[in-house]
């Protein structure tokens, strides 16, 4: 029996850490981190720096792995299929990991997942998690998180919906590819490598950007679109090559 | 000078506080608790606790003192015009009310107030806070929180979005009235008192619903729509009339 648990630790500030979550890391057997690769992210080395402050007394806290991510098959053409092929292999993965780590599979074992910032806000590991319980039997406990589209909005001291008004929240391949949606004037749009935000039309469109929120080097550029999107390209590109990777997510309000 | 703090502190559950909320606390001269009444919800006890648990040595921690929110004024009938009136009348308490308690007012202040889930989603205390910028120098800082959407999809362990799809968020009211927005599959609904799903049509959808999300008597809920509507009309009305007060949101999806 493996008890998965998927912890949010919220968006890159190790204070976003709720009381739960620390106590959920510290209740874990093994914890798991992915591993991207050199030159990729700093978000292991994040998650390892987490789990240290969390973890006082170092001789009976969870044993940490770092494990490789497998990369995906870019000769599967479908994207549907490709991530799909891609979660299999993670699954794998974990499980190798956890048998190797664990080396008693029968007895109960607490395994925890370190995911940034909330696991239901567009990460697989929950996905993942879902696809052990065809082959083992597994428990599965989510524990929620800080989420960027929160770092956001507090970074620009704005509210996320207008008074009584929806919202919606989207990609940025949706948004080049579908354009605005009718029946909200709010989308949050995260995952965007390209400034989606350059395909719509940006009359009556205000802008609130930010790079790294919530984390040390936070970015925030806000105005009308018209005459923000220039400097918010200008300056992603220059701190995605600064530091080598970026993570932004931006707000768009109509008015 | 006022130093205003939003500090979300999740959605009822004290350990959904995080580091960052716990510092913001600890660092206040004053916090102040709204008080909605007898009888009302039980909000006000709660805040208090979340303060009581942070704040380690009361002789040096901030006061906290509660206040009676003003009611809205139910002879204007335009909704945005009674609801603007009642912020006004909200922002002119919180003046009252930091001016009596901090003798003073020449000295800089670190006010804070404790925010239900996050300052950004469906809360007013960020406009009230931007009224009090009108006629006192505020600065504004927003701290971050769990919000109801991920105690929801935490107490269900299911993801938000469909992989690489949009999702809106919105009220009750909005569903009632303008029915299932085009251009997305995945809706949360918040602020509904009326189990508004049952104004649209339950084929192929399906709910996750939760009251007391995250909190102890946490309850939840899950199936196509068809067949689920009438058990959460019944339960929700039951777990009404025993703790006097509910609150619950739903994640509606189209397969
Ligand atoms: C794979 S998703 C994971 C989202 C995460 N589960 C959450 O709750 O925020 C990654 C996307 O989240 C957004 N993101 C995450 N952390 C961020 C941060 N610190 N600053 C800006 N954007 C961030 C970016 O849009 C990024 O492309
Ligand atoms: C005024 S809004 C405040 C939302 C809050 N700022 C947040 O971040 O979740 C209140 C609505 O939030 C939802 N809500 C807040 N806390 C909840 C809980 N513990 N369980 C279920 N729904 C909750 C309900 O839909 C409720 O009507």
């Amino acid at each position: 029996m493996i008890e998965l648990s998927l912890i949010g630790i919220g968006t890159g500030n190790p204070a976003h850490l709720t009381l739960q979550a620390a106590e959920a890391i510290r209740a874990c057997d093994l914890i798991l981190i992915p591993n991207k690769g050199k030159g990729k992210d700093d978000l292991a080395a994040l998650r390892q720096e987490i789990c240290a402050q969390v973890i006082a007394d170092a001789a009976s806290g969870p044993r940490i792995v770092e494990f490789d991510l497998p990369v995906r098959d870019p000769t599967i053409a479908d994207y549907t299929a490709r991530v799909d092929h891609w979660h299999d292999a993670i699954a794998r993965v974990w499980i190798e990991t956890i048998r190797a780590q664990l080396p008693a599979p029968a007895a109960a074992a607490k395994v925890g997942f370190l995911v940034w910032g909330d696991p239901s806000l567009y990460d697989s590991t929950m996905r993942i998690a879902e696809r052990l319980k065809a082959t083992q039997e597994v428990s599965l406990t989510v524990i929620p998180g800080v989420t960027s589209i929160q770092a956001l909005t507090a970074a620009h001291a704005i509210p996320l919906n207008e008074i009584g008004a929806p919202f919606t929240v989207t990609t940025g391949r949706q948004l080049r590819e579908n354009g605005w949606p009718e029946s909200t004037d709010t989308l949050v749009i995260m995952l965007d490598g390209e400034c989606s935000f350059q395909a719509i039309d940006p009359t009556g469109v205000s802008i609130w950007w930010s790079a790294y929120a919530g984390m040390e080097n936070q970015i925030s550029l806000s105005g009308p679109l018209a005459e923000t999107a220039e400097q918010i390209i200008q300056t992603r590109a220059q701190a995605r090559a600064d530091h080598g990777w970026i993570m932004d997510i931006y707000l768009l309000r109509k008015s």
